[in-house]
């Protein structure tokens, strides 16, 4: 035995989420369809109008419903400043730990040449035309410290380089109120090797 | 800044699924809008049919689209066991322990005179008629060994002492394969005080 056909393929459309096993699918398919059915058909009239609805900001490439996103049209931001993220989560962290008063660029991913996704499916071509239309002093290249975001840095380095914008990438090192017991190797080392003057006051 | 109004309703629909918070409703509504926007599209459907179409078996009263569940209308069941479960969930399991061919009545929750849910919110009248239609001898009030679980078992013993079935309850006792070092006070003492005679061969 096992439930109706339509609670069993209700469980299996909710093993789309991430993170979400046959065991958690059903929990909550027996929460929405047995304490919250109006919580449930709210996420489905939601989650459809997002997926129609929701698209790439024509300027900065991050998930928006409009044309254009707000941080784009914000009058508030600093025109000559362009930092590169992977994606929107990103990007939304880099605005959370505050500071950064410059644009964004969202790559939506990395390259990998093994999945087939090239410069083009990242954007870079948009990215290119956006430094040659002028005004852009720099470009901080956030991709992941990983061996696909550092590529893709190295990449988007080559292909800016003509148009003569400074390039920077975020600092590496020891992560801030951690121990360095529990720091890894090649984080370590990179956190030696790019070692700051320190003034004891 | 946070994301677009859009997607920010889209995370927060999300939370209605038990044990979604804020984090990981950001990484579905991410996951859904960056990586499989057609498996999001098609629970968005699903679900959407399932809170319109699935109700309670007139019978049974378990989750179904159809009027009858496939249970209750199996021929291959025994008529006169009936097992009273708090939800469909606990019928499954029961199912899938293996070994019980008879019918089941679901509840949809226990007892609850705090929360204002009394007998017949709970389907009691019901499975007072069903009893009265005749033809079961036994009801297995398999409710959860807990307080509510408990003190609705005692209720619908009671309702349906007038009609001469025969009512048992799920034994008690350590679970199979369980450290007896690891099982609480009251379920070793009710273990205890259930001991069965043992035949050392």
């Amino acid at each position: 035995m096992s439930f109706s056909p339509l609670v069993e393929r209700l469980m299996e459309s909710l093993r789309v989420l991430p993170g979400v096993g046959p065991k958690t699918a059903q929990r909550m398919a027996m929460h929405l369809l047995e304490r919250d059915r109006d919580g449930g058909r709210r996420l489905a009239a939601v989650l459809e109008q997002a997926i129609d609805q929701v698209g790439y900001c024509r300027r900065c490439r991050t998930l928006t419903e409009e044309e254009v996103c707000a941080l784009c049209t914000s009058a508030r931001r600093d025109d000559s400043l362009l930092c590169v993220v992977e994606s929107p989560a990103d990007q939304l962290a880099i605005e959370e730990a505050g500071g950064y008063r410059g644009r964004y660029f969202v790559l939506h991913g990395h390259l990998s040449p093994l999945d087939g996704i090239g410069p083009e499916d990242i954007g870079l071509d948009q990215l290119e035309a956006r430094i040659a239309e002028g005004g852009i002093s720099e470009v901080i290249l956030a991709t992941n410290p990983t061996v696909e975001g550092e590529a893709t840095a190295h990449y988007i380095a080559a292909q800016l380089s003509p148009h003569g914008v400074t390039l920077s990438r975020l600092a590496y090192g020891v992560p801030m109120g951690g121990e360095l017991e529990y720091v890894d190797g090649g984080t370590l080392s990179r956190a030696f090797n790019g070692r700051l003057p320190f003034r004891g006051d």
